[in-house]
């Protein structure tokens, strides 16, 4: 005799409409913390969470997250804005960022046939596991239509016929142009060019198959198989106009043996693309992903 | 400018129609390795794999699977039986089973309404990841048939209705009788009677989700949760008579921390979850595990 | 040609004489970021870090730990307990703990005939890792003096003579009593009795060796081989007066297989064992780990 | 009330005097497996273990470690060559080799100042876990030289002066030739000339502290801190004359986060280092590891 209880996996509003994220960057001095803390007071808000990071002790850069609630937040905004103008940019010199939970970030996913990655991210969002909203999906082939549309989201096939990618590229900044807050290529296998990435002017969040900085460019699996490594890794990261070296949001590895085919690599390597591609667009979505140079701060636990 | 080529996962095909899986298991004793390879070598068999456990030096039980290829298995097995009968059976008092991989095992999921577990093992199917037949979804739900269909796998719908699980498993028995070769429980949530699992007949395999022997029963991430442990996890395991204390076949962990809501155990072990029911489901339909007792033997790398 | 440079392992100053640490524990309610930053801006501190918890979004228990820099500590620790009472403790109904990076905890490590534990404890140690002061090690047998005092650390034999606990631990509190502020069970093998539980008036710290909850007690890794699990673990922990059941700080696992025997359990075991006590050790020293009823507020990256 | 049982950590003897290991490589064909069982079978050996591995379905290479137990197995080696000769290279064209259990390897491990990975080897050794016998430490400061005769090994220091480091590997070969089966640089933090690694004559084994192939030469941890990588790993594979580039046994990895320093790299990444090395030492040791061009095949559970 077996089994457990029926216990649905319901998932608690991950954020209420009252609840907001402020992210405050710069260089460091003291007071900061003081500083922010008395402005949200003052508005009466109450810290959620808080979480702070500075590179040095002495003259380095300053990184924080707090999420806060605050009753009727929408209404109160202009307040809270002219009062961190006021206390942290203009006294203290550093940039801030409000965004509201119950605003999830809009995104268009890139795919091209490979499903995989696309399927994970649908399915969590589905499920509720990601505040974000999908705008669109966009591929250069046709195949994945019915799986994208059966999710009740909007499909468009652009394809790069005759290798003339600026075309394309034309069309996804008609179709991007003010309906999306980022982009992530899931397994999208186009190279884009710098001019988009200027362009299009949101964050882009790729996926490569290989743990950087290892195995750069095309074909990363039969690279590793023919190095002998005995773990293959994915990540996510920033794309920037340097080949795979944009800022990382993640990474992580599986183990492989010698007795794993190219094809294994393939398919062990598939699982832990899709999990550092959804954790990394989970911490994007929640604004707890911070760049800094060529490197990121994650507040996540 | 970012990203890499367009390698299709095109899933090499898993296995020939020559190919053969032998199991023996029994007493151990000497001479059992070269009976065994002269069975197959006069026949003219190619061993591709070979991987022996015996449980002591001395005395203990021996383990044995090996792949073969044997041009036109499906004609010479009836030779090649009779040989092991006399060689394996007969002299040395030796269990032994033979499958061909060209005949998948055939499936049933049984599934309440939580999806995630059995969406995953229809994707890698669909995928062609897994060498199986899923013959059918059966569930006390009618949730998820839409999903499930959309694959092109017949839903069964069978309620428990004012708690007559004698009816429900009287039909189970109907459906499978038969047409099964083993039974997966993907998060089914219902107790299994000991008269079900001896009437059925073949394996069941479910997925539990605590790391066990940890947290058994009903409500396992809101014991792990309340007793503030730092990894939670998931159990594939054969189902008895004894509730969740049948062989395990597979587990895996991942971290929490303080911070996370039992919601957020859910979540996070839903992903561990599918990754050990998958792999379990992998391992069994190749063959790849034999119970001992309590425990398995895993012949996985 | 192969290999690397010659970079010693030199580790930086982990804090300074002027570093503090702060925790704050009790009833959540709005304002105890602001009234706290207050505090420590107005004697002119700054923070180099802070961590907070909340329980619940209403209602909850509030935790806290911040770094901060304040020149002279030493000297302006009046003055900042005097604020602290006044605006947390009195105002808010807060607890608040103050200690200062530059007196690092002072410890007693019991143990008793296996080294792996404490032996990595004092590597540590005397590599610079751990910011503690190693006052003694206690064991009930004389077999690790030698190695123990080659670190130049002071050994005390203390048998348990014809089964009279009582008068070991008496002696346990002779030696203990005002030198310590935690102690750790490092591989201790007996039973601590409550009256010394109490009368120690120190936290101590254990390591069991499996992943507990599962396989309380004696002989967890003959348990775990007998049940056949994939994995096994080690767990470090408050102890209470229940058998393995006090507050966890930290646990790991690590794979195991049909083909480990279990001396190969306890060989694997001792890697993860020595891996999750130097860990709790080091935040318990940190003051990282914050008591939240029978589970641990852990804040580590 | 707390804690467990007494138990100590006896280690098992590994192998028995009579217990051999035979590894077998070259191209493939049928009847290998029953060939090799029929000679062990005639002289009365007992397979203990058994593992293969081919490349390929159809010509590829073919590789096998067998454990076997056989009486007097000093006194039958004669014959059991004689055999090996005849049938499996003379009619089969492959390579074999014979080692005896009770024969551990002779090693020297060579070192600079930095203690971690060399301590972990020579208590690992002394707890019994490693099938070695360490004849000597070799390094090039005299920093470690009390640690390491406290465990009854010779150290002997060789200092490259004045940048003559031919001299030194002069000196290397003196004290090495004819006394040892490997060599094992452990942290050695000199580059190899490609004439001693030819005039050795014995397998190199190297820790690197990334996870190559990233982060190949001199300052991985700095160079991995600038890249912003989310893991760290280590590397032990064999030494050739291309930097870094070398047959890979074993890898593995921890995570770091934005928080961590590079100093921080350091400390983590020790803990993997002399994890992986010791895991590579083992299976080299126990004949685990065989090298195919420029990958291993590591038969290893």
């Amino acid at each position: 005799m077996t089994i457990t209880e029926d216990r649905p996996t319901r998932i608690e509003t991950p954020r209420a409409g009252d609840e907001g994220c402020l992210i405050v960057s710069g260089n460091d001095s003291p007071g900061i913390v003081v500083a922010l803390s008395a402005v949200l007071s003052e508005l009466g808000a109450n810290i959620v969470s808080f979480d702070q990071h500075s590179t040095d002790l002495i003259g380095g850069r300053f990184f924080l997250r707090t999420m806060f609630r605050l009753q009727d937040l929408a209404l109160a905004r202009p307040l809270l804005q002219t009062a961190l103008d006021r206390e942290i940019r203009d006294k203290l010199g550093l940039e801030w960022r409000l965004t509201e939970s119950s605003k999830p970030k809009r995104v268009a996913l890139f795919t091209s046939k490979t499903d995989h990655c696309l399927l994970d991210l649908l399915w969590r969002h589905s499920r509720g596991e990601l505040n974000i909203s999908v705008e669109m999906v966009v591929s250069n082939h046709p195949d994945l239509a019915e799986k994208v549309r059966a999710f009740g989201i909007p499909y468009f096939f652009v394809p790069v016929e005759n290798g003339d990618k600026k075309a394309a590229e034309q069309e996804h900044l008609r179709l991007l142009n003010g309906n999306v807050d980022f982009v992530v290529l899931a397994r999208y296998m186009q190279i884009i060019s710098g001019e988009f990435i200027r362009d299009v002017g949101v964050p882009i969040i790729n996926i490569h198959h290989s743990f950087l900085p290892a195995f750069i460019g095309a074909g990363p699996y039969k690279k590793a198989r023919d190095r002998g490594v005995k773990l293959i890794g994915a990540t996510a990261h920033y794309v920037t106009e340097d080949l795979d070296e944009g800022p990382i949001i993640e990474q992580d590895v599986v183990r492989v043996s010698h007795s794993d085919s190219t094809q294994n690599f393939v398919r062990r390597g598939a699982d832990v693309e899709r999990q550092v591609l959804s954790r990394a667009v989970a911490w994007h979505s929640e604004d707890r992903v911070v760049r800094d140079g060529n490197t990121t701060i994650v507040f996540a636990s």
